[in-house]
């Protein structure tokens, strides 16, 4: 089977274009990958999501693993057939999420173990079983077991953690093996430090991965501080491998991301906030609860070509979202995953064109211009 | 414009095989109508709910008009353009509703004051008022207004209730007026009362309306008692114009009432089902909950052409289901919209062909011969 591999066609400034070629599909970058935790994006049909423009969507192991459970999902024929999309898929390790979501979690260096979010059966994750597992439900792109401490933290704290997601990050990559087809990351740590990410960075590297990701970030440091970070963080990473920023973002966020030089992202956001009536326009966030779109015959946004903008009005979606209706998250998860594709598209046209300066001052002269309510 | 006429292209015993044309397209009959309550068939999107082959969508008068109103849909270019569903659209009166689902109603001579159940606001609603409502939507279909007892009542209530609805018909036939385009259906009372079905379909006749349907049934008097008045009642009103039962029902109730000189019906069982995890098929019914599906790789239906049989297993439903997701909604009332739709195509070629009796014999046996659940 070919190897998973990543090409850089254009650099403008930092911002790169590329292309991870994969057995299952092509990845456009700089990517956004749509979260299907418990194996669906929710309130999507799999096709739709593809039609918003989606190469790849990220799995959480930890939801995976609970329910149905991995070994099911094996003997089922993997998570592509489970869930029927046939285009590649990530996997997150299940450390950040046993950390976000279970009870009773001890932490030791053989691994994690934890009580279920669901029915508080206990269980463990290792840097072994993490790979097994993403293993079983056949991802295609895999992510090192790794653990970091919510900020802000002291330095020591940051720095024994960071040097533990290390020695896992060798764990992971012994316990990976060499699987043709698939591909496993390295994920950086050290906080807001500079220092600890470079010896991060330098552990990974003399590792070796296929793509490595920025991670301990979107952690509630606040933009600035994540923007610092990305300052220097994404130039201690292999050049000709695509970096992953994991968990982001807000527009704003991705926009200044892939700026910074990162390829791949993904975030709940845009389908959680489809679920609670926030709809990300290219004039910003529009609440569609609120009375004054009650009367409004216009779409969401005039120039958007998915299904909520063609063919319903603002004052359709808000009677809809009143009214708890599921189409009312079918519709705005639509819009809100096309738009943060088309967000995606417009800045890979702009890198290519070498305008990818030009695109951003834009992005922003559209956000300060428009009458839509803030997030 | 044309106006809305019937023509009976087969018959078959009583079963009748036939088309309603409309402006909107035409409306093959028997139709099954999918119930879209608040200007949507939950968790569809309308192209979807056309896919599974419906002509024709079912509003309700009293949500409609409680919220987001008639007078606001009629501002925003009437129904079929806020819920973007081009073909024909039939409403109900709102008179069933406000006696199921309002609180602290008072019914007169004039009509009904109601208190909401979504704000506890006073309305009323009488036959002219009712028609002004359903002109405000863009009814293809109107209903006249009409009111029901709850089942059993005695001969008396029955009596008064029936002939109050028949003065209300005369009211409804007046307000409508002449609208080419649009038809009116009178509606046949009388509990299960042989003679005043008569009563009541000799004063709809003499009234004259566009087609009839058979109501108060389904409300609770079971289908041996059902199937008793469909024995008689259809066969009371006009040969040459569409007949209706109201709110039925189970597959076995539709090929009855079929089997019965029925044309048209409505039910929200196939979308309300598809959400408690209830699937149709042709062997019955199957409840995706239980764990026996838990690992099985099969296809809720093998023979079945719809998205949730054609792309996934019952393991993967199983699992949806239990994870709340939404995807579990919308793929299985797909399904079952889907089934009920080719059980109406079946029962049409059936007709065509001269065979229905057959089909009918193949379609008990069937179910007789299934591993399924029953409902």
């Amino acid at each position: 089977m070919t190897r998973i591999s990543f090409e850089k066609l254009a650099q403008d400034g930092k911002a790169r274009l590329g292309v991870i070629k994969t057995p299952r599909g092509d990845i456009r970058t700089p990517a956004f990958m749509p979260v299907g935790t418990a194996a669906t994006v929710k309130a999507m049909l799999p096709q739709s999501v593809r039609e918003t423009g989606a190469d790849i969507l990220l799995g959480n192991t930890y939801h995976l693993m609970l329910r149905p459970t991995a070994e099911r999902i094996d003997r089922l024929g993997g998570l592509h057939k489970f869930m029927n999309w046939d285009r590649p898929i990530l996997t997150d390790s299940g450390g950040f999420q046993v950390m976000s979501l279970s009870g009773l979690r001890k932490l030791t260096e053989r691994g994690v173990t934890f009580k279920s979010h669901i029915d508080g059966s206990k269980h463990e994750i290792t840097p072994e079983r993490s790979m097994e597992i993403q293993k079983l439900l056949g991802s295609d792109i895999v992510m090192c077991f790794d653990e970091c401490p919510a900020l802000p933290a002291d330095r020591d704290r940051i720095a024994s953690s960071m040097r533990m997601s290390m020695r896992w990050a060798e764990r992971s990559r012994e316990a990976f093996g060499d699987r043709p087809g698939h591909a496993l990351f390295g994920i950086q740590q050290g906080g807001l430090e500079q220092d600890f990410r470079e010896e991060s960075a330098e552990a990974l590297k003399d590792i070796g991965f296929d793509g490595y990701a920025v991670g301990g970030l979107a952690v509630g440091e606040g933009q600035d501080a994540m923007f610092d970070v990305l300052d220097f963080a994404p130039d201690m990473l292999p050049e000709d491998k695509p970096r992953y920023l994991m968990g982001v973002g807000k527009p704003d966020d991705i926009v200044g991301a892939v700026a910074r030089g990162i390829d791949m992202m993904d975030c709940v956001l845009p389908s959680r906030s489809g679920r609670t009536g926030q709809v990300f326009t290219r004039h910003g966030v529009l609440n569609i609860k609120n009375a004054r779109h009650m009367d409004d015959p216009r779409p969401l946004d005039e120039n958007c070509g998915c299904p909520a903008c063609r063919n319903y009005s603002r004052a359709y979606l808000h009677h809809v979202f009143r009214s708890q209706e599921i189409i009312s998250s079918m519709l705005l998860t639509w819009h809100n995953l096309h738009y943060f594709q088309d967000l995606m598209s417009g800045m890979r046209d702009a890198i290519a064109q070498g305008s990818f300066a030009a695109w951003q001052a834009d992005f922003h002269a559209a956000r300060a211009g428009g009458d839509l309510e803030p997030l």
